[in-house]
């Protein structure tokens, strides 16, 4: 079998539809495709060029005896240049990890023929643009391996790893960290690190491809089309998210989503014996997944780049290969667990040097022939970014209603006025939970707001997050639907929206779940932040309130948990028009992730004196009867407590005490307001304060000050009736009103 | 083939070793058990009395025709009582949520066949002493079922489940919680309802069976022989941490652990294909177990009894049975997710009851003979708890050292003076990490307390939790090992270490992992806190002092996350005895959890003024040169940074300040002091306080007070070496003398 030519000359599966007309602008084509078989015949705006420049020209037409000759010539000097590539990938891992006295090369070493293959064979990218849309997305799982990313980078020509900054990788405020950072390296598509979160990125990123895919191409002319590919260690495979992510990769069918396995049979604390036997491959055939299986990478490439050929002509599974590779090849540590990180010897440098005939040449040399081969490779990525340039011109012409969507997609998803659909409320409106309201704002959000996808980890009709009248997401069935049904996978369903997010098509992914539940995707929620993805996290039963299903389901640390967590907004609304203000915020900031919390109980529609304004500054006044004088006291409460605190008030102020009542339904939206404005609404000089708030009381004391009461929630909550629950606790007007007089007698 | 009688006549597998001796004081056999084949044989102590108690005898000696008639009446009879006894589990559901008007009925009532011939024939237990040691564990990982293991709890005779118990089902304050709460309900082994713990707690439990019965059973006196038995719904099979543990099951081979997964097709959301459409059988093929399949329990009881009998006779692998039934079973809202939760109409009620055959019975009817039949199953435990007591006495007159340390497990598993093992340093030992004084501490314990057991999300020598001298887990191969190979799945892990504490036979479970990965265990971390477990967590790497991996392995926000966790103690020690103090707390308290947060970085051995029994109080005072008058500035730290806070104060103090230094090294415990010892270290009048912790500024202001500087991490780290990051967010002697000078001079 010629495998390059196999390889290279098969144009890559395309989720073309076979109608040639669909309507876009409802989010979902009226004229469903009924037939969604992919199309194999390469996209008629990329044909012919595409494969000119998708690589060296292979004569492969006829099938004679000479051009075989030739074919097989080509193939021979293709590999012997591919060896000296990954050579030279594998020395500057050597070197750079050397100086920088830091770093994993284990995991680097083993895998530099699969890196060499992706980034000069097999991904379609233009590294003077690392932003072009249509770009194949890398996603590195183990990201500890992350310096074969940067050398590979390096060698592919992107402007962000230059040789400089392999010489500091690990230093501060270098664009080559410990691990890979999107934030931080151009090229760089996700965050990754913590194991297993990558491979739940790469389905995030597969599935926002199949839909966009799925709504916006036309036979005449395909817009988007993208590969996926993802390199995952052992792990990776070990995490419980990579296994929730690959059930759903499979259920969904994202057949353009490739992930490399790299079985270098090591982990840190030894021989995988230790802890893993079960059989993956097996595994990932059960998810649904095609599998594959490479032998000897690093004697024979070609069979790498055969598998990568037969998971490209893949139309109904996501590919799962599994390269058998040596940890630390190369290096005397070949083989051994402690490969994975710390430096080499100077002795066994220069046996490696020695091995591939690297012995006079300099640290950090890069061979010519190497730079141009990659430079070919560079250049496919810019004409195909030409090619896909003059395809969206096309589209732009022949089908401006939906590059009218497009383009607002493209610029960030949020349609001019697009706030203005958000619903609001009035006193005289029907009560309901805050999750109730927050099913009014993200239905009325739907309808203007052409990327908004996400769902639940099963609890769609409890956290009330259906977006009715759109299709549920599934691929080839709906592609173009844009509910996630995520099964009761939490960890994965972070894992995925940040991919959703970070694929840089103006998608707003919202993923919904329990309050509780937000701890097992905490470290998915972490990356959201970390990474700039501006997931909206909608978490309901958000307290004890929750009642009868208990302690297990009744959160009461995890606000102060997820306040913790920088660059995360956690709002926690008290009726309907706090909801829309925190829509407001969350939606609007696409780079910052937020927490909604909100009720599974009934609370009023409209508290007087709530306001989405106030709600922007993360606190403010809602009521005050103290007129031109400070109050005598500030009852501070958020979410289902804040109607608590004014009924409390009102109690109060009809006994003629002076009541202010604060909502504080942001603190990190509080907090960076100048300091005039905190002052003005809780002064310092107004000592007596009281916080309420069904939650642990971690955090509180900063605004209710030394002599002000936090109550709060301390110990776990109880099963039973939400108001007995909430009575147990002392979260009834009463007792706040008990423990507000005993302040002020104080 | 005759099932019960299969079932019913084959002997527990006992993992009895083949040699006479073994010598347990060191906690492993010195004369190692190299054949560790399982024994068939049934246990000589138990075998006379064990097969007449175990069951209704059944004539099935002789293979005559006769005989075989005799069988099968008494299976036809059998069946019917049978049928009779589900009837009544069913027609209890239904009366309990009506009579709630809340809970989840659909699980329970298709179910209902399981957990009776659960409770009535295959499970060995002593109502009368839910705690006896040697009973089968019961786990129900889909605990929202909870109804299902009450009602069968009442009928089978658990003093904790009364008919008014039922009637208080999601009644504050009952014993009949919306979930099961080992802490609430006697017989409930562990706290289930976060979906797919309770798979990880039954692996635990299977752990723990297989490592004591490894270390005690004798040939001639088996005193650790017993099933753990778990029921899983679709969510525990999606959920990650489910794959995590049964990868871990499948690897250690715990033969004698049986999950039986509730195949009922629909989720909350609706039907499973919806989100789930992988083979899950195959999957659990892939992870080493033995599958079975039971395709019509609801009209053939039997073939859940064949596949529970082809489990008891399975000698390698756990064993999965998948069990296809109808949600919701008898009502109106059969196999409709609707049946999920929620009350029954009068109308519904009244069709069940006609349908089998109930019209006349009162509400919480039980049918004499179905008290009758579980008293069967009750005389049988109570029989096995009486044998199983003789043999215990045997197995003490025959192995006096060995049941001598069996009785400091049963006895909580502290033997007297375990504390002076623990390691004690001078300012003159070398500088280490707080790592490095934690593998002292926990290999000293390791000598003298004989339940230690546990390891690391594959971070054990980075965690440097490894315990020299011992075996690693593994059945057959080493099943008194106790390093535990977690593999990189630290929620199951997390989950394990519940499990293994809450067989409550006096192991001491340890967890490891970098405090960042706290998140992926987060729930079960909190699950330890509800439930009682006293899970020592290791969590080490704990700021951005780690140093070149980035801001995706530095920990900011956990420590106030976990600090917010109620009942459970978080230590962030600063020195060697100090983490000497914070290992004393922890191991000594065996129903709270405890998480040690450890340095990467090296710290001093002894810092001048810390303690043990310093620790003990959670906050003290390290050092402090006002003499009688009261300082002008209080610094606060805890971990890597109070020698930061010594340093700063040495120079504050030679310029004529008078400065105090103050330990926080445990917030829970400082909290939980008297008000007096409270005023004395932080005098309310000092109003100049600075605390210093590298990590998230929530929740001190509790501590510096209105007019304190909090010094904290407000931003994700940074890639870098350690010193350069400490120096990059302010974490220098320099800078905090420079905080503290401009709080002086304010």
């Amino acid at each position: 079998m010629t495998i390059s030519n196999l390889l290279f000359n098969t144009p890559p599966p395309s989720l073309v539809p076979q109608q040639t007309h669909t309507r876009l602008s409802k989010r979902f084509p009226t004229c469903q495709l009924k037939s969604t078989t992919t199309s194999l015949t390469t996209p008629t705006h990329l044909s012919k060029d595409y494969k000119l420049s998708w690589l060296p020209e292979l004569k492969t037409a006829s099938g004679s005896e000479s051009s075989g000759e030739i074919i097989q010539q080509d193939e021979l000097f293709q590999d012997l240049v591919d060896r000296r590539g990954v050579d030279n990938v594998r020395m500057l891992i050597v070197d750079s990890v050397n100086h920088a006295k830091a770093g994993h090369p284990g995991m680097a070493l083993g895998m530099a023929e699969v890196g060499y293959v992706l980034y000069r064979h097999a991904m379609r990218y233009n590294p003077r643009n690392p932003k072009w849309f249509n770009r194949d997305r890398f996603v590195l799982s183990a990201g500890h391996g992350c310096l074969l990313q940067y050398v590979c980078m390096h060698l592919a020509g992107f402007e962000s790893v230059q040789i400089e900054d392999l010489k500091h990788l690990c230093k501060l405020g270098s664009r080559t960290p410990g691990h890979p950072e999107n934030v931080v390296t151009a090229g760089v598509e996700v965050t990754t690190g913590p194991l297993g979160q990558g491979v739940a990125n790469a389905v995030g990123l597969a599935l926002a491809e199949a839909h966009l895919a799925a709504r916006f191409n036309k036979p005449d002319a395909v817009i988007i089309d993208h590969r996926t590919f993802c390199i995952m260690g052992d792990g990776c495979a070990m995490e419980g998210i990579s296994n929730e992510a690959a059930s759903l990769a499979g259920h969904w069918k994202l057949n353009k989503l490739i992930l490399i396995y790299d079985d270098n049979h090591n982990t840190i604390d030894g021989d995988t014996s230790l802890s893993f036997s079960e059989d993956i491959t097996a595994r990932f055939s059960a998810l649904g997944w095609n599998t594959i299986t490479v032998d000897n990478i690093h004697d024979d490439m070609g069979s790498f780049k055969g598998a990568l050929s037969s998971a490209f002509n893949e139309t109904e599974r996501p590919t799962f290969i599994k390269v058998k590779t040596i940890i630390g090849k190369l290096s005397e540590k070949e083989g051994k667990s402690k490969a994975h990180h710390g430096t080499f010897s100077d002795d066994d440098v220069k046996q490696m040097r020695a091995r591939v005939k690297w012995e006079d040449r300099e640290p950090f040399h890069v061979v010519p022939t190497v730079y141009k081969e990659m430079e070919i490779q560079a250049e496919c990525g810019a004409n195909l970014e030409k090619d896909w340039n003059t395809t969206l011109r096309y589209f732009q012409r022949k089908y401006p209603k939906d590059a009218e969507e497009f383009k607002i997609l493209l610029n960030g998803g949020l349609p001019l006025g697009w706030d203005n659909s958000l619903p609001r409320w009035s006193k005289s409106d029907p009560v309901d939970a805050t999750r109730g309201y927050s099913e009014k704002c993200l239905n009325r959000l739907a309808e203007v707001i052409p990327g908004l996808i996400g769902g639940s980890a099963d609890l769609a009709s409890s956290n009330k997050v259906h977006l009715h009248d759109f299709d549920d997401f599934h691929q080839p069935n709906s592609p173009w639907g844009c509910n996630v049904r995520y099964g009761v996978r939490e960890h994965a369903m972070a894992g995925i929206s940040n991919g959703i997010a970070l694929h840089g098509s103006g998608l707003i992914p919202f993923a919904a779940t329990f309050l509780t539940f937000s701890d097992y995707m905490k470290n998915a929620i972490r990356l959201s932040a970390l990474s700039h993805a501006g997931v909206i996290y909608i978490l309901t039963h958000d307290s004890i309130g929750l009642g009868e299903d208990g302690p297990t389901h009744q959160p009461v640390e995890h606000l102060a948990g997820l306040r913790a967590v920088p660059r995360l907004l956690v709002f926690r609304p008290a009726d309907g028009n706090e909801t829309a203000g925190a829509y407001m915020v969350a939606v609007g900031n696409r780079n910052t992730p937020s927490v909604i919390a909100l009720s599974r109980q009934k609370v009023a529609a409209h508290i007087e004196g709530t306001s989405v304004e106030g709600v922007m500054k993360g606190g403010y006044i809602v009521s005050d009867n103290s007129g031109d004088s400070l109050p005598e006291i500030i009852l501070i409460g958020t979410g289902s407590e804040l109607c608590l605190c004014e009924g409390s008030a009102e109690q109060l102020r009809s006994e003629g005490r002076r009541v202010r009542v604060v909502s504080l339904v942001c603190w990190q939206l509080f907090d960076a307001q100048p300091c005039e404005y905190k002052e003005h609404v809780l002064p310092r000089s107004v000592r007596k304060r009281v916080s309420v708030e069904a939650g642990s009381p971690l955090g509180w004391r900063e605004y209710v000050g030394e002599d002000g009461v936090v109550h709060g929630v301390r110990d776990f909550g109880a099963s039973g009736a939400y108001l007995d629950t909430f009575r147990k606790f002392g979260f009834t007007e009463e007792n706040i009103t008990r423990i507000a007089k005993s302040l002020l007698e104080k």
